[in-house]
């Protein structure tokens, strides 16, 4: 056991894009353990784009990160030790106190991972059993109501949230239209069972979409999945159907510029009577049991698989977190301690 | 009888605002009356903003206008001639073959006005007891759900369906701030039992509608009411409290120009998972006994009232829907014949 950890650090508010300059990875001083509280080893964090949004000093979907505090976000771990009769030494947990080798704290901060009648690498429950699976499956199926037989688009459909939508969606017998930057994660997107993928770099997306729905025999999108924003958004609005819905994940594109689109199709709200709801994961906590109950069901069936694209020890941390915006990954972003 | 009567005709499709130069009074030929028809000689015109969609030849709410041919839009008229046992001579109808001086056509295409138990100025049904009011009572209690107690947001609040929208959010207990440009339509918006009016032509929207919910002790808006679009749709994405829903029923800021702004508060959606929902008046029609009652009761008890403006003839119409786009209506803008 040691009384200090390694921990990065926001040291001062991007403007825009992110440098490193922003961050510091300092040894600082773990709690001592109280009652009730555990100290967790982590093996994995999560490298998500949503965490851009707590490094502005505004209201967003929870706090903003503290300058000169350390980071925070998902992680997965052993707890080293426990004086909490809740977990015990060795138990597999999953918490939000990540971008740090070691994490303490009381105990209900931390869940341990339920069992499931299959092998599951530590890592998933980071990704397709976790936050970022569940996002996919809350948002297509709960936000979105989409059904079979009805046709999705999904934007950053090579991502870790929209590979997941994209192979959901098949198993429940949807039609499903990817959009990913370049051909390599476009061919990626038509393994994972896309019925047509669209490289966003070869050309107008509103124009590919369409054309896509047309090669299809669809008339518009019943649902849009949108992890992008700007011009994936109004490309959906261009080709949505009547009623269609939009279940809002993310907008990648404006989480560093803001949004500077200027929305041409926007007021095709009216006339397909489009339905917009944003989301998080949790709002949908009380339904994790049917999350766990189908994704695992997917999973053991080979319906939903992952890749990964995983970045080795602590220090590297925040340049894979930068390339989340650079599209660097396939699949989720992932750091290994 | 006259086997002509005088219609306006779209002869030329406008590419942005529209000008005189796109419409031509001219002669036109009734058609005989077939068995099951009527004919009618309009009394009032409805002048809305929808219009200008049909106008292009984009697929819209409903299918564009054609050139050549004689514009549509609502109307109401008496039964001069009747070949249907449906309708009498002498009755009240409402219709969409309006922008002439005689409309004729099968029965159904015509309905005749309900019988209420207080005196309902013809043109009335044109207006509060008609699309305009219809458009506001559906939106609001329908579309957005707003209850008692909530507060809601509604731009062209001196407008037709805006005015509508304020007197029912007060009739069902909510608190109301409106939007209107300049300080005479900001006082009537006020006296239609406002609790706040917004003159936006005297500051940003966004700062002002933060100012206001401070002053009114409000943390943010649970429903917008969107006839505008632009920079009152993106103040409201900034002033959304959590699981606010926006019903969009115009957008008239881009109808001419198309949108070109860029929102600054759209990621919002997802903080405060705001609820968008764009709808018509179509939509539910199955629930026109709800408003009926209801706006008949509220006409009667004096928590409805209307404001006109009026212009005179069958010439004046262009021009009193170019002025719509000019801010120069306070309530409904109406021609009589």
């Amino acid at each position: 056991m040691s009384d200090t950890t390694r921990a990065w650090h926001l040291v001062s508010r991007p403007s825009g894009m992110p440098t490193m300059n922003n961050f510091e990875l300092k040894e600082t001083a773990l709690p001592a353990l109280e009652d009730g509280w555990v100290r967790v080893d982590n093996e994995w964090l999560s490298v998500d784009p949503y965490m851009r949004g707590r490094m502005n000093d505004t209201r967003s979907y929870v706090p903003p990160f503290q300058l000169g505090e350390p980071l925070q976000g998902g992680a997965v771990g052993r707890v080293a030790e426990s004086r909490s009769p809740d977990l015990d030494v060795g138990d597999t947990v999953v918490h939000m106190l990540g971008w740090r080798e070691t994490s303490a704290g009381p105990a209900q901060n931390f869940t341990r991972v339920p069992s499931l009648p299959f092998a599951v690498e530590t890592h998933q429950w980071l990704g397709n059993l976790g936050l970022t699976g569940a996002t996919a499956y809350f948002g297509l199926l709960r936000v979105a109501e989409a059904k079979a037989g009805e046709t999705v688009f999904v934007s950053a459909a090579a991502g870790a949230v929209g590979s997941a939508v994209v192979q959901i969606a098949r198993a429940r017998g949807m039609t499903v239209i990817g959009s990913a930057g370049g051909a390599e994660k476009c061919a990626w997107v038509s393994e994972l069972g896309a019925d047509a993928a669209i490289d966003y770099k070869a050309g107008p997306i509103d124009r590919q979409l369409a054309e896509t729905l047309k090669r299809l025999g669809r008339n518009g999108i019943d649902v849009y999945f949108d992890n992008v924003g700007g011009d994936h958004l109004d490309a959906a609005f261009a080709a949505a159907g009547q009623n269609a819905r939009f279940a809002i994940c993310g907008m990648i594109e404006d989480y560093n510029k803001g949004s500077t689109h200027a929305f041409r199709y926007i007021m095709r709200i009216i006339a397909a009577r489009i339905a917009i709801k944003g989301f998080l994961y949790f709002d949908y906590l009380a339904e994790l049991p049917d999350f766990y109950r189908d994704m695992a069901g997917w999973i053991s069936g080979g319906q939903v698989t992952s890749r990964e694209t995983v970045r080795e020890g602590l220090e590297s941390m925040p340049e894979a977190f930068l390339d989340l915006f650079r599209g660097a990954n396939v699949g989720k972003m992932l750091v290994r301690l």
